[in-house]
């Protein structure tokens, strides 16, 4: 009879994979495990009817999980798309979650670095496998277009987890597992022989979001595995079965491998009984990474002292036009960025700071009201198509992004208006509402306005325009700047002062690569130096603050 | 006229040592760059003499340092063997200060890494050749003897640094300057420019401590200089000069090469009016380093929200004995560790955990009793001669330490009483008191008793020992724990234990090794798992949270 694979063959199976990650990181060139293009050349013929049918299947029912429910299963997702998902998960007990991880927990943090790797990898692979119908889910609960569903929910979300492996098994690589310590002392040699434990924090609580649930928790979870914690995962309530299905395939996978598959673990909840803050405080929990609203970042912030928090929270990105090389180009690439996922990326610009004089450009020079106009129509011909615009845009995952829209349109003059999307039947969708305001008006764009609206704010010069947006970042939180400009000496400055407030700056974007971009193995997301969030993917600090060495030494 | 080098020039000169720091942290194996032999054939033959003759010249006067007192100035040092050291030092304004490190702090930021090292890399340098100048400002304000002041407080703290700096040296490293992005796409590929900047914190402020005021404050310092914070240091109000002599050669380096001397500030301030709060709570500090008491580690734990914490507090250290396989050996290592510097390291045992049937041992069984007995048999044959009790025990430090030890006398049976060194003078000093108490009696050693005191606790069995010492340092917190045992089931039981709580471990000690003892480049110090501390020197955590990356990109 075959035997399921070891920890250690799932290892020696995807070993290359990881040393290519590692050289990835080292590089920081493109590169990727997972391909994203959502073709049948690659993931075979019937993928896309595979993925769609299993999605269908799942529809109205309970979803398959071994882990018990206390009380009456729980779950009332609903399509922003117009679909009603029916789908029901266990529910989840606190006491009873925490109990069963530590009962998973010491087998896994005594497992070896590789086992751990091994199954981790494995776990990617599968997903991999299954990213048509991740696709699906990550589309009926975050209302993404199906394509970016199927990258930024599959194989982004995917790499974005191998890299958080590999950046945790170059961590655990750092110290030899043991030495010999010599130390002359004059005619003698004093000797000790050493080791190193890498040992785990605990239980990994990682609370998912609403619109990316996959990218923004695999970090988490996989940089959590493999330094040897125990995870729950929390999934958003209006987002459950993305994680639900990776909580399937991982301890499906746990299990085959002959682990506890209460290593990982799912705590689906409900907006009416939320358990993310019960969950927090526990003592038992060693780190806590949340992805969602400034609010509850602020509240775990002040209330979780006896954990390692790891925060992705929002901010206001900004944009300084200074002057265009080509006006045509920046437009048409702002306008992509501009609707995309209809602004829920958390790396969407909102505030598009331009001089008031107007711009240098390759067509001569434009006002600030040509510039609007100019943006503006680069949206409306993007969206001219309602294929397109569907694709694009995607539907709105919550109704209080549409009130959040129509308020908007009061603080100040419309220059786009916010329409649905033709065509698009039940879907809660709603295209770029564009308003323009002075720089002085902070009360209008200095917060979050969470939704596709975005601010075209009138500076007096370029230089106000990149201190406002400066300053903005480092005090509201950014994720992203970007900056359109030709005068090298203000690109300079500009970088340093977008660096300093902890903004990632794209310069100069045009073509096919937008600043809501986020490349694993190359880019770095959050900066953890402005509100915006303190946890950076993926850095060192991401990975090495999961588990801490100790040394054990011995009288040779 | 010669020009004083630059800071890349001090780059070249100290390069090799930085490479050889590296290469030992990867190894962790012995080595050195500061010889810690307070020896004439090293330091020159007028070292120790001169050193002496520097110290005794600073006595009764203001400290030279180029800083504005605000204020009248501040200091009341008196060394704890009865000399008055009648210095004075510049009275901060925390205002003051805050903008002088402001307006240094831009330029010490954008300068390179290399320059930065090349800095750091001449001050610890400099600080070596000063090391018997520091080892009498060590010993006159902490009351260390001479050569573990020399040690501890000159070469062993410089050791630090290094490590330090070799630290931030590697986590910049870590990413590429610049690189090329490509991505296939179709027929097209898309290319970006990348940079990363690696940014710092901000301002560093380190609280000094006032057993160990270099040895705690060095690898904070030389981890914030080289990522590319300024630097305030606010020492204890008993321990100045060390840290002043140390702000003096930082400064005298800085501007030799170039710099703004007040990238490093000395901030001294008195017990009637301390300012460590209000420094702390300023929102531009970035970064606290504290080595303390857990009181104000707690209060900086509550309140500090807008800048990374670095923490070393305390712990209640344990040693199991459940074997010894050379009794005399084993008492003779106690007997050292509990004497030295009288028991005021952070890494003193202070609980010895043993079996009330008492353990095997190469000499046949002993009980309880006789254990103890022995162990007080060693100490006072270490502490026989005068002179060597001199030199191991030290003076104690605070006047509050004599008090602890008369009240600890009552919490049980007197093994070894406490006594003043024969022929100590003036000076403050006590030998190690031992008390036995039952297991049970957690009330007597389960908190943090400072000083020259120790618990012989009687357990039902090595096991129990075991199960209450690995308990006792997850819950109450241990930097170090020791065991002796011969069976190596036992051993392996006691490893996992005491890493899982986060303890150090030191197995069967003889000789001239020492649990107390924590050797740059290869041991941790503190691990972060338990209420000792959060920061553990040195780690990746300890340097990649101060300072982060941030990703440019550019249209290629």
């Amino acid at each position: 009879m075959l035997q399921p694979p070891t920890a250690e063959a799932l290892f020696e199976r995807h070993r290359a994979t990881l040393e290519q990650a590692l050289e990835a990181l080292r590089s920081r060139s493109h590169w990727s495990a997972y391909p994203d293009l959502p073709s049948s050349k690659i993931y075979g013929e019937t993928a896309k009817a595979d993925g769609e049918a299993a999605f269908r299947a799942l529809l109205g029912g309970p979803f398959p999980l071994d882990q018990a429910s206390h009380g009456a299963p729980i779950g009332a997702e609903v399509s922003p798309w117009g679909l009603e998902l029916g789908i029901t998960y266990p529910r989840p007990d606190t006491e009873a979650l925490v109990s069963a991880a530590r009962r998973a927990a010491d087998t896994w943090a005594e497992a070896s670095a590789e086992a751990r790797a091994g199954v981790a990898l494995e776990i990617l692979a599968r997903l991999n496998r299954e990213s048509f119908l991740l696709a699906n889910a990550v589309m009926h609960t975050t209302g993404q277009g199906f394509v970016m569903a199927f990258q930024a929910g599959g194989p982004h979300a995917q790499d974005r987890g191998l890299e958080a492996v590999a950046m945790a098994w170059a961590e655990l690589s750092r110290l030899p597992r043991a030495a010999r310590w010599e130390k002359p002392a004059g005619k003698t040699t004093l000797v000790l022989n050493k080791e190193w434990l890498a040992i785990p924090r605990g239980i990994a609580l990682i609370i998912g979001c609403s619109t990316f649930p996959t990218w923004n928790a695999y970090p988490a979870l996989f940089a959590s595995l493999a330094v040897g914690n125990v995870a729950i995962i929390k999934p958003h309530p209006n987002a459950i079965l993305p994680l639900a299905l990776t909580v399937r395939t991982a301890r499906a996978v746990l299990r085959e491998a002959g682990f506890d598959p209460d290593i990982v673990q799912l705590a689906a909840d409900t907006p009416e009984a939320p358990i993310a803050q019960r969950l927090a405080l526990h003592p038992a929990i060693g780190t806590v990474d949340f992805t969602g609203s400034p609010g509850f970042s602020r509240w775990l912030e002040q209330n979780v002292r006896h954990a390692r928090l790891f925060t992705e929270a929002a901010g206001v990105n900004p944009v300084v036009i200074a002057a265009a090389h080509d006006l045509r180009a920046m437009c048409a690439n702002l306008a992509f960025s501009l609707s995309l996922y209809s602004g829920q990326m958390c790396t969407a610009p909102q505030n598009l700071f331009i001089p008031a004089a107007g711009i240098e450009t390759n067509e001569g020079r434009k006002s600030f009201d040509e510039v609007a106009r100019n943006i503006a129509a680069a949206i409306d011909s993007l969206l001219a198509d309602p294929a397109r615009a569907q694709s694009v845009c995607g539907a709105i995952a919550s109704p209080a992004t549409l009130e959040r829209v129509a308020d908007c349109r009061r603080l100040g003059r419309i220059v786009r208006d916010s329409a649905p999307l033709p065509q698009a039947g039940n879907a809660r969708t709603a295209t770029p509402l564009l308003v323009a305001v002075e720089a002085e008006n902070e009360a209008a764009y200095g917060e979050e306005r969470f939704g596709p609206i975005a601010f075209l704010i009138r500076c007096r010069d370029a230089e106000e325009a990149l201190a406002r947006a400066a300053r903005m970042a480092a005090e509201r939180g950014a994720i992203t700047a970007a900056l359109y400009a030709t005068d090298e000496g203000f690109i300079a400055r500009a970088k340093r002062a977008f660096a300093r407030a902890g903004a990632p700056l794209a310069i100069n974007l045009t073509g096919e690569v937008f600043v809501n971009q986020s490349a694993a193995f190359s880019d770095l997301h959050v900066s953890g130096l402005n509100p915006a969030g303190n946890a950076t993917l993926t850095d060192a600090n991401f990975v090495a603050d999961r588990f801490r060495f100790v040394t054990i030494k011995r009288a040779a």
